[in-house]
């Protein structure tokens, strides 16, 4: 252990400020680190010690950046949420043809293997943990559902926006967990072409 | 190990026939265990040997009467899913309101726990595991999606069947699995309405 590095010698609490040089390259080192063992091992199986192991940090570091493994998740989600978080500027372009341009987007974050792989191994450890699901449930309410909500002038609008977000989340299962033909070798545009109206009709049709 | 129930001496293929009284409950006792060592452990981190411990039988018996882990795993799928098969007789009653009558259908086998749970459990196998996606997918087109697909005279049909299955399963997984709300609370009948055209819409409109 003696090349690993060392915590800092004075704890802070939370994201140490006026840090040391080279202090944001090691938090980001740990945090690649934690979302490679998050993705392979689970959420579950996944430790501290592993991270830290695989960042060649001391488990105490580990902790001095993040937290607790549920912390080290979520900055985990952070980054592998990323592209989704273009949704609710999709929808801020406005109602016209919203249902195609959210279902485009969505399907193009998928599509790309590299956004796809994180994205697959966060849905894999929050389907198998009630800890992970809790963290990707508040993350996804705050930073896509509310937000997608409060462009909707219509009544149940977070159940609305519930609803589109599970025919999307719906499809990607079929398409590249189960996958099943042939949806899993349908193109983009015709998967397009049946699910916008869904999409369109849940977030702009009053009935 | 010698209170376990020993194999058959003479090794037979498959699934024995004119088998001894008790056989049938042998088979039946080593399904169970086998659905509870899945649900609990999930499809990766099972093997024979704790089916046959959890069944109180020698791992022998178990190879004897399901041959290897897909086997079981199947099988276990069969009972699990059994609910699930209904789902084209629903659809055979015609294309009038099929839509409202699918939804309500598939959410009253989600809405039950005793149902659920063995559900969820395969999911959670086969979202983790490339060989449990493999028998449940080839279990669900078999047994529903081409069913289903069979009973529309579009086209598209398989395409239409899967868009209609991955907006139903989507809406459990954010509702029994992430647990969002309003979704997750909201009344059977709540989204019924929302959902019922979107299914109407995939199984029913030429468009």
């Amino acid at each position: 252990m003696t090349e690993h590095e060392q915590p800092p010698t004075r704890r802070r609490r939370g994201r140490p400020t006026g840090a040391r040089a080279g202090d944001s390259g090691t938090r980001e080192r740990i945090l690649g680190a934690a979302r490679g063992v998050f993705a392979e091992r689970g959420y579950d199986k996944t430790s501290i010690r592993a991270i830290a192991k695989a960042a060649e940090v001391d488990p105490a570091l580990v902790h001095h950046y993040f937290g607790a493994k549920e912390q080290i998740f979520e900055a985990a989600i952070e980054v592998s949420f990323a592209p989704a978080l273009g949704v609710p500027d999709v929808l801020a372009a406005g109602p016209d043809q919203v249902g195609e341009r959210l279902a485009r987007y969505f399907l193009s974050v998928w599509h790309n293997p590299a956004t796809r792989a994180p994205l697959l191994a966060v849905v894999r450890s929050a389907v198998t943990n009630e800890t992970a699901a809790g963290v990707l449930r508040g993350f996804v309410l705050r930073r896509v559902l509310l937000k997608v909500a409060g462009e909707l002038d219509l009544p149940d609008a977070r159940l609305r926006a519930e609803l589109a977000a599970a025919q999307l989340i719906g499809v990607v299962l079929v398409r590249y967990v189960l996958k099943v033909e042939p949806l899993a070798s349908a193109t983009e545009e015709e998967i397009v072409a049946y699910v916008a109206p869904t999409i369109q009709r849940y977030l702009t049709a009053a009935e």
